[in-house]
């Protein structure tokens, strides 16, 4: 269908020239296309899983590790899962046309302001082959047109889906160009994507800290960044130990490679008495490795002692760095000098701390009494979730459809002039 | 007060370090501060004009334009007007702590989205002494510190005024690196400064082309543009010949050296019989030098042959270029090719049209019927502008101060875990 060689840049350029047509499709539209998507996924599963067989093999020929090897596997209950994905996100409201402001001059002249499409997004990933089908599915509902860059590992996957996809873009009469997938691994097609500004209107990078870092550092187009999150969870004496136990071990515990999970218990001095054993017994019991400050060592000794890169580190494993802070200001210092603005927590039951510890903590996500793992879209009823933004500027915290998203400005008059 | 060398990087780190002070401070305080710099600048009237004074006269024996010394001018009145400017910012709501967003999930875990500061913002603009008033105020008034890079030839101007202001930090008890002022005049701490990622939550480049090409570029800091306009004016049969000429005479000549004012006119092929002359006539009576398509020409023979460079061009001055084209598509293609997002409007009695119209142009600000002159923060209502951003990531249009804030969620639960 195309030759997969095609350079970035042209790629780019067709699909910022197919995108108008998008771009005035309806709603109902864009849901029965990702339906359609969603089936010829199924239907063309044989040729799909042919591919990624064929990716298989030449990892592991290549010697790529077991937990690569399984991302990269597309099984027939994973390609389930991804069409399953597509067909809910079609069920989503339609995230454009949305009327989010207004107002009428005392002249008359009447002020809309409406959500509208960004244009052309580039996502650049790892290995996961059905990320393909997810960040395809999140574009094309929200009106973008979009750039893919997947990892080299699964190239023959991936244009695999993209064919799938862009053949039923043919049969509901949209250019194909509206999904491009960057057919070829070489390193320079990435480092020119990040030069078309113009062309491409976002770039969202989703896998490692170390892609993420380059794609931040040398893009010209602008990103957003889904980063690290170096999570912590401080605990007061006025919570009850049962409490902090539940939530303390739900952060760390329930699924601890995720970016909202904890990483660091900080625990004030006058709590270490009665809370510290307790809680770290419990995760202890739970299969968690404990680094832990002098004073915690002291207290427990089966924590090692915790190391300054210790408070930095992002283990997404069963590993927690646990520190005794004076109070409510040092646990404020400490995350302002190690978090990473993501999601922080403070289990207490004294108004004052929570309400400083809500205002002064800096992050996408700050929680009284709760656990860090709802920083999530699905967790926040988005219904489906790009990323969660440690960035500032245009979308902060979960992301939905919304964040894919910009607005104009619809102004009507009857012949009005500015005096 | 400090000493001006200190490089950008150093005056960053300190305004980082000084932020959480200002972060949770009161609106009140913020307004309080805002009324005290308006004063101190009437105060220190005599040492700011005299800085400004030796500005004017190395600018004299360097040999600037007149126009370049007219902007650097910060005469008395200029001097009021500045600070009038920090009064009726000091007016306006506060941004900060506004819930823009809230809902509890079943399970009764309570979210809410609220508005807080960037950060540190870099703003790096030209010629004009009073933008570091502005923009100071702007910061402060919505929780952001600032780091001011101006330009080389206001150096003693800028020092004169940020002496001022940040005494009055001072004298309210906050730090005075809140405001920084980059005090030397070296390219290369501009080169620095667009490097501070993680310093610096944004940086706002006010000027040229030539140095928003170079920030948007070259920065690893997120940046928002605010770019030239090159606007258009569609003019259908359908619109009255007396509405035709009101609006494009309000967009062309009210003030023609903005970024919202008219640069093309364009006119639809049935309406060149009866609207065309006489809306030339009147802009040509109005001072308005015009650049024709051929057709146009034929028609008006006053107007000179349009060069392709004239569909590209921000005149910002009495001059137009007017196109003839076949109906609504090929405006619209017309400006999808030559526009830059900002401003554009159609002139027409026809609903099917203007719908089109607004739909389909892909700009910040899409009129029916007005002057795209109406493109302003003030017109807009709100209060105050730090200027008109012709991206769409974070803030698209006519920019108030929300624009310098993001949001943050804060989670109230009672023992939540997530399942």
């Amino acid at each position: 269908m195309k030759p997969w060689d095609t350079p970035v840049d042209t790629l780019a350029k067709a699909a910022k020239a197919a995108w108008p047509r998008l771009a005035r499709t309806t709603g109902a539209l864009r849901d029965r296309l990702l339906e359609r998507m969603a089936r010829a996924l199924l239907n063309h599963a044989d040729d799909i899983q042919t591919a990624n067989s064929q990716d298989l093999r030449a990892g592991e020929a290549a010697g790529l590790t077991a937990s690569l090897l399984d991302r990269l596997a597309l099984t027939p209950p994973r390609l389930d899962e991804a069409a399953a994905a597509l067909r809910q996100m079609a069920r989503l409201a339609d995230p454009l046309g949305q009327v989010v402001g207004g107002w009428k001059r005392a002249d008359g002249l009447e002020i809309r302001q409406v959500t509208v499409p960004l244009g052309v997004i580039g996502i650049i990933y790892e290995a996961r082959p059905n990320v393909t089908v997810d960040a395809a599915g999140l574009c094309l509902k929200s009106g973008n047109a979009v750039v893919l860059r997947g990892g080299k590992e699964a190239l023959l996957t991936n244009r695999a889906l993209a064919t799938v996809l862009r053949q039923v873009l043919v049969d509901e009469g949209l250019p194909p160009e509206l999904l491009q997938l960057v057919g070829t691994p070489e390193r320079s097609e990435l480092d020119q994507m990040l030069r078309l500004r113009g062309d491409l209107d976002l770039i969202i990078p989703r896998g490692g800290k170390g892609l993420i870092e380059h794609v931040v550092t040398h893009s010209q187009v602008p990103v957003i960044e889904t980063g690290a999150g170096v999570c912590h969870l401080y605990v007061e004496a006025s919570i009850e130990v049962q409490v902090a136990i539940a939530i303390a071990s739900n952060a760390k515990t329930q699924r601890p490679s995720v970016c909202n999970a904890l990483e660091t218990l900080l625990i004030s001095r006058d709590a270490v008495a009665t809370h510290l054993v307790p809680i770290l017994a419990a995760l202890q019991a739970a299969g968690v490795a404990l680094r832990g400050c002098p004073e915690t060592v002291q207290c427990f000794a089966a924590a090692i002692p915790a190391q300054e890169s210790d408070w930095e580190a992002e283990y997404m494993d069963l590993i927690l760095a646990v520190k005794v802070v004076a109070d409510v200001d040092e646990a404020i210092g400490h995350i302002r000098r190690y978090g990473t603005r993501h999601s922080e927590a403070i289990l207490t039951r004294d108004l004052k701390a929570a309400r400083r510890f809500q205002q002064e903590v800096d992050a996408a996500c700050v929680y009284v009494n709760a656990s860090t793992r709802f920083t999530d879209g699905g967790q926040f009823g988005f219904g489906a979730e790009i990323g969660i933004s440690t960035q500032k500027l245009h979308a902060r915290g979960p992301m939905g459809l919304k964040a894919l998203t910009s607005t104009k400005y619809l102004i009507d008059g009857d012949g009005h002039v500015r005096n």
